[in-house]
């Protein structure tokens, strides 16, 4: 039996440092800010929008909502961007992705300032988590993984991590935060020749590759820490990861569930960018 | 007896398709130029220039040379380097690194425009190479290794990469480049725990340590390619890398020997950069 690395006390544990964070700003008279521009009514933005403002709310960050028609034209997309960029109530901006076909979502991307980037979608934030300078920040996915490590005290100095998916949302930022780590990273992807091996000689292994049942059984061996990224649904309807949880789990040390494992952290890291994003503004404003 | 992967012919056949490419832009009208900033009178970097100047004067860039007093004021550089941002003769510009250091060398990097950024050293540079989109370029010796496996008709596609060295200059942007062209890419440095062992799995291996005799005969085996980024002075006061070629040679299939291999075609780089920004000057004018 694995141990279960699950969300919810990495979560319960980043909300009550943030909370006092939010109480330490709240006495330099800083409330930090989020806003959530979403356009159109996709299911999924829905579904992580109530996450993000529960999680929000419980922390004491406040939160704008701005909602756009999803037939909306570029120029009054950026407009609404630019205005975000330019209120200082609002330290964090989050811009669901995708956009509909019709928007430049490369022009939208370039027009957020980098400091208020919290998800990691400006080229300000891929060159900070690229060169490990705090310019912007990673995406709060990435990140998650991140603290689910550091919760569970998993050391990554001088380990051997294998990395699956070359996503600028996952597999890239995380390679780089895990480097930044001292691991030794391997980045594997589509195109690698021996995955199981790639995995077998692993000593955490982190699944980002976007597709259910990507490493089973003969993938893993006893000992590793697997954090699973994917979320997919399989055949019953049922949430499940990349990982085969239930031919995995019974062999490796660790791993994070599908559901209530990285997803879980998500908002929390969302609410940490955000709560960043104020003191680094409060910070710049004072120097 | 390994083959030797001299950065020679590799210079040689990029001249060549640099001069067609400067002939094709100057039926345009465009003369790409490259403007070159140094502040003081370091050695390497006046060796540097001079190899630099010579490149281009072959393949037909323009070259401005502008040197500033190792003492120069912070804020006479930056104007420097804004009025070269400005210049439409100077569509690429290396500045040397390192600055003397009563400069603030991160100001002059965020001075820079990355469109002209020929030598990888702005947050937009490092964003493209993270990102593998066209903005600002790669590092010239990140790009020089990635141009010396391509010339020799080493695939990488699926193949095991070791990339040994972290740094911003070489071993960040080559493992993306290098992931970029489908290798499985390994990142190592100094908490690396089983260096031999990282080494050892490689098809394809990069070392970019700096310091020389980081790889041995023991770290190698037959049928791998060993990239030597190193450049070091050894205790005769040659020049040798970061491999120790005398033990490494016999054994690999394929090495780039140092000097005369990588360093070699670095300029070559540089050209081929500054054209690009010429072209891509153009595009955008044109636009």
């Amino acid at each position: 039996m694995a141990e279960l690395l699950k969300g919810a006390p990495v979560t319960a544990a980043l909300n009550e440092k943030l909370q006092g964070e939010v109480a330490e700003l709240g006495k330099l008279g800083v409330l930090p800010g989020l806003a959530i521009l979403r356009v159109g009514e996709r299911e999924d933005d829905l579904a992580y929008e109530r996450g993000a403002l529960k999680r929000c709310n419980t922390i004491g960050i406040a939160v704008k909502q701005v909602v756009l028609p999803a037939d909306v034209a570029q120029d009054e997309l950026l407009k609404v961007v630019n205005d975000l960029n330019e209120d200082k109530s609002v330290h964090g901006v989050l811009i669901f992705q995708p956009l509909p076909k019709h928007l430049d979502a490369e022009a939208v991307r370039a027009a957020l300032k980098p400091e208020k980037d919290v998800d990691g979608i400006t080229d300000g934030s891929m060159a900070g988590v690229f060169s490990g300078r705090p310019i912007g920040y990673p995406p709060c996915t990435a990140k998650a993984c991140m603290e689910i490590l550091d919760f569970y005290g998993i050391d990554l100095t001088g380990k051997r991590v294998t990395v699956i998916g070359r996503s600028l949302v996952i597999g890239k930022p995380v390679a780089m935060m895990l480097l930044q780590k001292n691991a030794t990273v391997t980045m594997c992807h589509t195109k690698t020749a021996d995955l199981p091996g790639e995995c077998a000689k692993a000593e955490v292994l982190v699944v980002a590759a976007g597709k259910a049942g990507v490493v089973n059984a003969s993938y893993v061996r006893e000992g590793q820490v697997v954090i699973d990224v994917g979320i997919n649904v399989d055949n019953d309807g049922k949430l499940c990861g990349d990982v085969d949880f239930a031919s995995v789990e019974p062999i490796v040390k660790a791993i994070t569930p599908v559901p209530a494992g990285v997803g879980t952290v998500t908002t929390s890291v969302l609410a940490q960018h955000v709560i960043e994003a104020a003191r680094r503004s409060l910070k710049a404003r004072n120097s």
